[in-house]
């Protein structure tokens, strides 16, 4: 068992993928952000009419799935097809639940791409809703479902 | 108690610091990713001299914090004076600990830059060891501390 | 008369500005987009219930600002102390009227972050409504005002 | 008819474009960017001697439209295959005209490109002249020609 | 014999490669950076235990080589497959050999990328060492090999 | 005699400058690339009114320059205050001679912005010629002056 982003001689590289097929490929990644019930209900009342934090956090988790070969530094560069990211806010962490989907027709899998949308959009939320809760936390970031490549389908147990 | 990032209407903006005082700011954010024992095995072993996965995850990290910006929409672009990321192998996860520590001499806090750069950080070691283990998580961000500015000094509670 | 952005030998160069005071500064810019009457009642029931093109405009046109530097050749960065990005549906047009507020503490002007802003917002509400309505048209892209620093207040004339 | 950029319950997301072919793609912007007659005279003394205004926002231009997916949220990153941006000096404005064309081959239409490069064009004109003349004004940007694709051939009327 | 880059008006542009094949291309550029003797130390000691000159610069160019598009004005943007980035030091220098080898699978070659990537991990060389070396010279910044696409291989004499 | 770069642990970080004054601070760096007589007159007369290969080589340095931080790992973001870059077409090489000079008003020097600066320009002219000449080479890259500061005055020994 070894990483593939070193080679023989412990050196990094970015793996060399040319010769894999260009498949169809999909990813999806998920999180939570929990916080303080107070803070809930600041964004479910914003989203009806005060300021939509959700809604900015989605878009921020659209654009970061794009800025990823740039943040990660041995990802290949990907014509991402399709990114989508949902937040759901639940009263039982209480926080808000994101979860991302990107898709693409490439050479190598798009699970960095779902992690970055997640975690961009779950620090957006961080970011706007600061100034009244720095307590929030960010917690259980994690690829749900990888499909398509040669590697197979993966799918997280719950 | 209301969220800065929006004006009176709801729309977000990017909150006006002009009259603020350029001040010496701190903030230190961390996180953990969890992983198979294996995984760490393989992670303390390439430390030493088959592949530097802290050290690459360390350098992204550090580079994250200058795109904090970029990614996260209504932050303002700050001078960062200093950053440091610390990873620390840690068996009893079993995984690795993550700590940010971001300056400036601004007229607002580094804490989006400190989370950033840890889970750049984070986001980066998932990379280079998805390849043997796909079920790794990340947890547990969230900001240690922060000084410097008017809201004055926050640290979390342990 | 001469362009400040060419030397004596007519060579572009980034103008020095080493020796300007630190000052505040503010640019207000201004544009239109010009579209069908449908598309103006999609944008204005969407911001309402069905999807936030207006929303979204905005973000993108604060992001765009901090952009500035990249996209414009002879630039200088600049750290932004505030953005903020209205658009106003106008049936008379029909279409929607945008105006763009930068400030910062610097040694040069803001002008081309406010138009930025406001242009980036513009093509944001052209991609997200073209799939219904390709005639659209952006004009009228001008600094409304700009005031700090050593040329005084600008107005434009209405 | 509704805006493909949000889903039923009105979130934005990125189109999914996985299914498309790739096909060639082109799209022509264009607008214009008036000025006071002095100023158009400093440019076109500039272009033979003095320095080249219309060749470093020519310039800005072409690599505006490679940053277009960065700055449009919810816009495709594409592997463009030519971008040719065109500055015609006219005195009947007084300004200049500016036309864009790009390419590629794609699962999406390039509009957005070929606009981001006439805008970006314009507002280096804009910011190389605006020592002398802050009164001028870009107009009339639009998409001229869009074919390629399956929605087909799309020419603005004249 | 003229340049490609330009039209025959003289005006810059990108040149158009939508009807060239998408190849398998590969690059590889090399360049040497000088410095003292104790400096060529430092590094080598350093790699053993003391911080690592060589990784980080390693890591600096692949990631360079993803940003070339960005850099050089009329690059085309390529989804890059390959990047390997060698440092070798060299007591006869003294200094270190740095060699960048680049592969994708596209329209257009890699040599900029290859370049890109070795003097970007020259210039971090540079950067980490200048406390203790101001006078370090990178040269001999060449393309040693390119091959695929309709003109050939190309290999430089030695 | 130790690298900055690197903590006592041998981890790198991104320097803490927040205790440095702000100092004017001004870099130059210059290099060379070779290329054949030929390559070297369709240059010189492109200048004149084929395709203004040394004007947009100028402009790439100068943008470079803007990227430093973004480019080397380590590299503090700075506000940049003053861009030039003098390309000097010399037969003697043949060739042209490249030299960037760099002012900030801050925390640290800006050698390494002089120096993607000059870098960047050089790669430009690569770009541009490698269709007729690929066995151009960049050589000689190095700071020439830096100036400002605690640790003084720098210049290369001629």
């Amino acid at each position: 068992m070894s990483l593939t982003h070193f080679d023989k001689a412990g050196q990094a590289h970015m793996v060399d993928v040319s010769d894999k097929a260009d498949t169809d490929r999909i990813a999806v990644a998920s999180c939570v952000i929990r916080m303080l019930p107070d803070t809930l209900h600041l964004i479910e009342s914003g989203t009806a009419k005060k300021g939509d934090v959700l809604g900015i956090a989605r878009l921020a988790g659209i654009m970061g799935a794009k800025k990823t070969s740039d943040l990660i530094p041995l990802c290949h560069p990907l014509p991402i097809t399709k990114v989508t990211v949902d937040l759901t806010p639940d009263a039982t962490l209480p926080g808000v639940r994101i979860e991302a989907t990107v898709k693409t027709t490439g050479k190598t899998g798009v699970e960095m791409e779902a992690l970055t949308a997640a975690s961009t959009a779950a620090l957006t939320v961080y970011d706007m809703c600061k100034a009244v809760d720095r307590g929030m936390e960010i917690s259980d970031l994690k690829v749900v479902l990888k499909d398509g490549g040669k590697s197979g389908r993966y799918e997280a147990k719950l």
